[in-house]
């Protein structure tokens, strides 16, 4: 039987409103085989309906900063008082099992995590346009103008680094959009880096054969 | 209107009996507006059945020289006594047009080309073993086998040149696959390097918005 593939890690970033969220959960309920998505630690409280492992690990801040001593951390960053970070345990243990697993962190992350696993695939999802972005964040209606301003603002820094990135996925019209990036990171089997040892035995069959 | 963005320059390259050719006659009978495929020019004679500008561009020796002093080819190459180059004007203006043109050449045209253009995009088409691969140079019954024994050869040196390639494609299924060199061209396109028009009009677009 063919040995499985190391599974690809895959760090999905985007604006708000841009339809990330969306994206991933419609990945997961369509090949729940193929992926698993990271679920990060953070200090802060667990908020209403929010379950333990489920959207956040919440962990204290002494256990956090055991984490970080341990190196049981991929990445982490600290915002208003609080510390979130990607556990590197389950991360290991999910592409060493053969799924691709996918995390959906800002650039600050994305650009650490590359450092450490060059072989990292990063991808930032778009609206089409500034203005259906806008349009996006504003028409969730739950939020007022504040804090869309300040959403736009975050945008505005966060377009600064999409060059970093490898694939500008532009969520147009959702289906499109997943079938995507599940294009996107199911080709990233097909690299010639990732089947060296499957060339390798291929060169070596053809050589047998050869000498024959 | 979004502006058509340019083509995708790819090379499809494989062992002899990999089912390169069936995969392109496929890949532009399913989406004859999405590509091109480019059309060598050889010094050799026609064979029986053959029609120029089809499956060659015949030309005299004294054209092809000229061809190569015009720098009108992409890459060139000489094979027993006879010249086969890739013209460049029909890739460029496909290209221009923003069909994706597939060149199907083997590895030393292939490193030519990415030397001159860095972007394009390299494709090794294999079967799935090196068994399957000798079952099916033998198994096409019109090679004795000599032939057999000189297609293996020459499939020894190819497999060399493999992790030269970004990608290695196992054409076990013929569906499978010619849908997955589609998937790998076409997502070329979401590269964040051809879309930094996009992504600058987008970052402008953001901010144009914040100073309001």
């Amino acid at each position: 039987m063919e040995k499985k593939n190391r599974g690809v890690l895959a760090v999905v970033s985007g604006f708000s409103g841009a339809g990330k969220g969306t994206i991933m959960k419609e990945l997961l309920a369509q090949y729940p085989d193929q992926y698993a998505l990271s679920v990060s630690a953070t200090t802060r409280e667990p908020r209403p309906g929010e379950t333990d492992g489920q959207e956040y690990f919440f962990v204290s801040d002494e256990r956090f900063r055991e984490m970080i001593a341990q190196e049981e951390l991929l990445e982490y960053a600290g915002y208003v008082n609080h510390y979130y970070g990607t556990p590197k345990a389950y991360v290991m243990e999910q592409l060493d099992a053969g799924k691709d697993v996918i995390l959906e962190i800002e650039i600050q992350g994305a650009l650490k995590i590359r450092k450490k696993f060059p072989d990292t695939l990063l991808l930032f999802i778009s609206a089409p346009d500034a203005k259906t972005l806008q349009e996006r964040l504003s028409g969730r209606g739950t939020e007022d103008e504040g804090t869309v301003a300040k959403r736009l603002s975050r945008a505005c820094e966060e377009s600064e680094g999409i060059e970093a990135y490898d694939y500008f996925v532009v969520n147009d019209e959702l289906g499109k959009c997943v079938a995507q990036v599940h294009g996107i990171i199911q080709n990233e089997h097909a690299r010639v880096a990732r089947n060296l040892e499957k060339i390798a035995q291929i060169r070596a069959e053809l050589k047998a054969f050869e000498r024959r």
